[in-house]
């Protein structure tokens, strides 16, 4: 039983406590009613005690989940629910440890408590698919699903990393379409950032990364790049520095989507020297702890224009607000709440 | 898997923030050590943190959650966050729709997600038991389960139903025990105050209802009360009003445990009138909307002390929460918190 419903529900006020209705409600339809007027009525009383409240969680609460392990440590609940909370809906996130082991049954919850939806994350991205009716097509691509939208217990996965980082290049006012990069890394993150970018245009993808258990993944992604869309790409040995020299200089932006510069690697980096980099290269990391990676100092010590990984996390996170909600959430003050809380 | 536990999570902030440590770590146990030191500093910090961050809903925050239908409208979620926002444990409440038709997958939900525990409502109190792996012998007795509480897995059942309404006399100086009291009622919240009341020691307990469904429950009742208790239990046709008043005369407490006071029956009650009372009867109502039922306001007449269901709705509550937590709520604070939200 699912009575998952935007429209029946009053989960969600805006700041005239009317904009959940149906428009035909909201502007009293082809048939202005008492019914709808008490709706209407009913609804402004909700959105006020909900403000007055101070967000108070209460039986119209709904749920969206966040699956992974470990996970009590994420940033994700506390961003998520400050956006619910300035966008004025009434659902909050948790998360729960879940990892293969009872992810099916932890996916079968979702349905079960009518839950809005969920995020996933590591151990599950890439085995969560099985358990949903539905994937999106990037998903379906990228092999890889960290958001989960129910629709009355019919199930999409949704994955949200690449959006989240072409977004955030965007919100710089960096295109990249129609030029080469070159992302360094193999794995889940660098998957969803090379596949989003060949599906939103770029032209040219370098990908590199170390002779280990992810260079098989690497040339996979290749494969799928160059079978389904127009964008071309190549990996290749992250040893080979001759290489990595010309495809960088090739390049209008190099990004390191593996987790060298992050605790234990905080002084590491692939980078042989600066020698590789010039001034007008862009040059972002997926890592955000540290704020600045080895690898992005070297970069500010050239000149380049740096992005860390805090940004694509906002965005990844926004583009699934928006997945649930159907509305924006507010980039702005999220940025400042995160540099005030984060 | 599970990785509830009392002992590892930092879930519970006294104001102190050192409570939620086991007893060894919290005075330094037999080897104070530097492990026990960070232990407890991590501890004070995290509760400075929440305090904050105004109990801000984080990723270490855990569920506790209510399963009925219809609930939406229900005003435990709300009573039960603020409980737990008082004594600086970070968890909240969130209702679930659910009916018997999910009921099972919802269940299996408490451990796949790793939830505290779970209150239940109607239509699911009297299926729930057999989901669960143990029942305490008053669920048992009583056939009905409002509260469960996870134990890495293992669910147990119990019915604060009956303690509610005991505690909530308790609470008012009120001591039934060894004397005889009418009730009025043989559905859930009937069953739960007869047979808690005849296992706390009520002397006798005379039972009315009218011959609808519900009477076979109350024969039931009668016949467990009888088999397992020292209480002398009876049940009468609540047309009986010769029986009525005589029952109502030999007693020091007549409850009213049916629907007639609330809407849509108002301005209903199932006593004849007012010469069925006495000034030094204590009349109770587990109806609490509205405050002051048409059989209170009959009572008030007569000057009897009256007590409605509101008390029994917090005790009940307040059970529910110690069976979770292990802590008292703040009973004195949540009565003044819902007289200015309830």
């Amino acid at each position: 039983m699912h009575r998952f419903s935007k429209k029946k529900e009053p989960w969600a006020f805006s700041s005239a406590g009317l904009e959940h209705l149906p428009y035909k409600q909201r502007v009293g339809g082809s048939n202005p009613s008492t019914p709808t007027m008490i709706l209407a009525l009913q609804s402004v009383c909700e959105a006020f005690l909900f403000v007055n409240m101070k967000s108070m969680i209460n039986g119209y609460t709904e749920l969206v989940g966040l699956m992974a392990y470990p996970i009590r440590h994420s940033h994700s609940p506390a961003m998520q629910n400050e956006a619910f909370r300035k966008a004025g809906i009434n659902c909050i996130q948790l998360a729960f440890e879940v990892d293969n082991t009872n992810l099916k049954e932890a996916v079968q919850s979702i349905r079960a408590l009518g839950m809005r939806g969920c995020n996933v994350s590591m151990p599950n991205k890439t085995i969560v698919g099985q358990y949903l009716e539905k994937l999106s097509p990037t998903a379906q691509l990228i092999g890889s699903v960290n958001t989960i939208v129910n629709d009355n217990g019919e199930l999409t996965g949704y994955c949200t990393d690449g959006i989240g980082y072409m977004n955030s290049l965007k919100d710089e006012g960096i295109d990249i379409k129609g030029k080469k990069i070159t992302v360094v890394g193999a794995g889940g993150a660098a998957t969803a950032i090379q596949i989003q970018a060949a599906l939103d245009g770029v032209a040219a993808i370098s990908i590199f990364n170390v002779k280990d258990k992810f260079f098989a993944a690497g040339e996979e992604t290749v494969r799928k790049i160059n079978d389904n869309t127009s964008c071309k790409a190549d990996i290749y040995d992250l040893s080979d520095y001759e290489a990595l020299r010309r495809e960088i200089a090739d390049s209008c932006l190099v990004t390191n989507a593996t987790g060298l510069g992050m605790k234990p690697y905080e002084d590491v980096t692939w980078l042989p020297d600066i020698s590789y980099l010039r001034p007008e290269l862009i040059v972002t990391d997926t890592v955000y702890v540290p704020p600045i990676t080895k690898f992005l100092a070297m970069a500010q010590k050239v000149g380049c224009r740096t992005l860390n990984g805090h940004s694509m996390m906002l965005f990844q996170g926004a583009a699934a607000f928006k997945l649930w909600t159907g509305k924006d959430m507010d980039v702005e003050h999220m940025k400042q709440w995160l540099k005030d809380n984060g």
